[in-house]
């Protein structure tokens, strides 16, 4: 059993989920699967202007508010990024570029670096930290991100994303293609995916 | 202790939470104040192009598919209405023209009328008939959704809304004004009030 894990790097939400997933998902003895994508074309598509979150203030204050402080009750660290949201091509092309096994750690320390250090992960020396953080050689990593095939690999992620109905982050993907929006629908999701139900009690 | 239940009437997750928040609140030991708005005029303002749920073909399916699911699975029934959205007016006058002890099960009648029948709660044939199930007279709290002094109570109920920084429903406000959006979000709101934290395990 496996739960295809959709994120992009400057989704705020996805952060939340990045810092939990393994755990819970481990406790549901369920598999994950990171799978990178990018917002922005899915949201040119949708004719949305930027990020629906950010649409309206009172809603933008409401995100900031409410990561902070689910952050915090699960004790993970929190800072606003400036800027917001940012390029996160750069690094959802590295994250690609690594074999399965490595991505989730590199995944993590680059969402720490936006979300809980506040810096740009925009810039190449960020997901450089980021890359020798999770153990690995950020020249290496860095030159692989450049190949075509990986460039390839990152758009075909975003086709098959609209193809899937994805059209926000984190979003969950089970086996039979449900999809669950939301780092408060992962128990749905783990639910869904090992027993084809929402979980008791929701 | 109270928790303040923002909704609309045609707000399709506020019919999940309606249907639900009196148990869940009854169990909690929290009071809850039913607080009918209108979305509409929060939409505008935000220079939304109507509701943000179906801005995208994509984000519309989801909805639905997720209503469905929970409804199905807290066994409530469900039936996509239309048209959707709907003018929701009419019935929030009525809301606001009863007491607050009649305001629950005519809330209720009137959502299971749009979301469990499929009608259209811009008919006044069918907040008639919502009335009438919560044990009302139709003729006598029409009547009384029509003085000057019920629509000025909506169009207040309105700003409070966004003096609020209210900006979708459902929408649970705290004592200490703490908002908390969306019915995935009521235990969290419920746990605030009463302790001033996220509920153990969330």
């Amino acid at each position: 059993m496996a739960l295809t894990f959709w994120y992009d790097f400057s989704s705020s939400y996805s952060y939340l989920a990045a810092m939990r997933i393994e755990a819970v998902a481990e406790k549901a003895k369920v598999q994950v699967v990171w799978q990178p994508f990018l917002l922005g074309p899915i949201f040119i598509d949708a004719g949305y202007n930027g990020s629906p979150n950010l649409m309206a203030p009172a809603k933008a204050a409401y995100m900031w508010t409410d990561i902070a402080r689910r952050a915090a009750h699960r004790g993970h660290p929190f800072k606003e990024p400036t800027p917001f949201p940012q390029k996160s091509v750069l690094a959802a092309r590295a994250a690609l570029a690594l074999p399965a096994r490595d991505r989730p750690a590199f995944s993590r320390a680059a969402f720490m670096r936006i979300f809980a250090k506040g810096e740009n992960i925009a810039e190449a020396a960020v997901v450089a930290a980021a890359i020798a953080e999770a153990g690995l050689d950020p020249e290496v990593v860095l030159a692989a991100a450049g190949k075509p095939e990986v460039k390839a690999a990152l758009r075909e992620s975003v086709e098959t994303a609209k193809s899937l109905g994805i059209f926000g982050a984190p979003t969950f993907v089970t086996t039979d293609e449900a999809l669950f929006w939301g780092d408060d629908r992962l128990e749905d999701a783990l639910a869904w995916e090992k027993t084809g139900s929402l979980p008791a009690g929701g």
